[in-house]
């Protein structure tokens, strides 16, 4: 197992420039009343394919050989990582696969389709998932660039809260911690590989679903648990931790915190009123968790990752 | 009738500073390419309040004596104007009195009250609104601040454009024209009297919906038209011209594009779908007419004016 380094997250930066934003850092004075602390929102919504996937994808593809490039890539994804894939695959100009849930967002599908990806469909589950991308990596031959437990993609996706740890220079401010959602564990694990060095007394806390909830209790634990086939409406966190993504989480996280669906549910709708931005429903744990543990976040000053937007606009979980 | 100057604008700006954000300028290379323009998008959905008219009620508002502002300041409203005057009455510590029809969006209403407003609800006419209205001031006495037909409203609102070209300085472009949304006129009007001293060469396209095209027939006959209860998706968009308006908009707006219920409500979605922000009808109206009429824009580099985010998540307009 390869642990990616902080020199690979310095390098993916690099070499992914030219193909991500440098997204905003937003504030707002109504949730910061609300929660009792003052929160920087980091927003992947606004990132190239609605997400900070595209941050790790991209530095998978751009890494590649043109002799392993020629091949294409591929994957397994819920949704963001694939439709960004396939993204970073349109900008390199290789053919990229995809074994996506039939469950998945329409949005996310047809945002793939839209880069060129090429979707086959699977049942909702990751025993599933992983033996449908077998048959399609057998007969492609393409790269696989795993969602999560990758390294090239970790190193991608330290990339964010580099530039948040930046950006915050702007505000003149330094934060005391970063929340962000965990699933698979990438955004968390590139968190932890940047912020180790550049901040090491930045707390790190995962905010997962309850009803998805294997992160929270593996590290409570001590030892790596997975679910089969969780059911949330923050349909990017149903994937389990694997091992490198473990790795960090348990040698670095602070904590863990979880929040039910309608916590989920009240916080997303929270932020489309008040900030009037987009956000799915995934990146709407971190705030539903500090809302619920107003102690834990008293008076500090915290990054919050916004990690995408891609949401059925016909299919509102409040309507 | 007293014409309010470009000094007057500068002076605005000074005073509702501390009131107002310096709203982010968005732009999106999925748009640029569907358009075949360059657009600039200034996010007045992100002011205070949600909407530019926070910057005419402040500067109203924050004009006054003491001695005019201790009986308060009341108004009509379909809805941004009543919570932006609520919301600047607030911050000066005065009372404020707002009658709106009772078809107003919910999450207007709430805002409102949310401030300290005090609502009067009424038939949704301009007829009805202004009968209303006169028994309203005339039990409280307050400061009437006209939504868009008073010199100190249209100066606050000029403080948006005025931003938006020194905000171009960091694109390292020049503009071509702005294009606002019109209703009653005050934000074009704002637009004219700032662009009129500081661009001249900018041109100034209002945009209309098809349902509610007063200010469009208006400006082909050369004289004003008024209607009295027109009905569109775009709420913010139903009142008239009035005097003040109706002189700038024949003096400096170079043409009037009109766009159906249909194309506000695909533009609309379309700008939550990709920009990942939260607009209202009334602001898709700009993007439906660029999209519409290609030949005027192609090449063209635009400012487009965001001019609200407030929106009843429980009733959007697709679904």
């Amino acid at each position: 197992m390869y642990i990616p380094t902080f020199d690979d997250m310095v390098a993916a930066h690099e070499r992914i420039k030219p193909y991500i934003h440098r997204t905003p850092v937003l504030t707002s004075s109504y949730l910061n009343e609300l929660s009792g602390c003052e929160i920087f929102f980091k927003c992947e919504n606004f990132q190239k394919a609605g997400a900070f996937k595209v941050r790790g994808a991209s530095n998978a593809v751009f890494a590649l050989s043109d002799i392993e490039a020629s091949k294409g890539v591929c994957t397994h994804s819920s949704g963001n990582h694939a439709l960004s894939l396939s993204y970073a695959a349109n900008r390199r100009g290789i053919s990229c696969n995809v074994v996506m849930p039939r469950t998945a967002p329409e949005a996310k599908k047809s945002a793939v389709r839209g880069y060129g990806g090429i979707i086959t469909e699977c049942e909702p589950s990751t025993t599933a998932r992983e033996e449908v991308f077998a048959e399609v990596q057998a007969k492609t031959g393409g790269n696989f660039v795993h969602p999560y437990n990758d390294p090239r993609v970790i190193a991608g996706q330290g990339t964010c809260s580099r530039e948040l740890l930046e950006q915050m220079e702007g505000f003149g401010r330094t934060l005391d911690m970063i929340v962000a959602p965990i699933g698979g564990g990438g955004m968390i694990s590139g968190t932890c590989l940047t912020l180790s060095k550049l901040a090491p007394d930045v707390q790190i806390i995962a905010s997962e679903p309850e009803q998805a909830d294997d992160a929270y209790r593996s590290f409570k634990a001590g030892h790596l648990i997975s679910d089969d086939a969780p059911d949330t409406i923050a349909d990017g966190l149903k994937v389990p931790l694997k091992d490198l993504t473990w790795h960090f989480v348990k040698n670095h996280v602070t904590d863990i915190l979880t929040a039910s669906e309608i916590e989920i549910i009240d916080s997303m709708k929270l932020t489309w009123q008040r900030m009037k931005i987009i956000i799915e429903p995934s990146c709407a744990v971190p705030l539903a968790t500090i809302l619920k543990n107003p102690e834990v976040f008293a008076g500090k000053r915290v990054g919050v990752v916004i990690t995408g937007g891609n949401v059925d606009l016909a299919k509102l979980p409040w309507i």
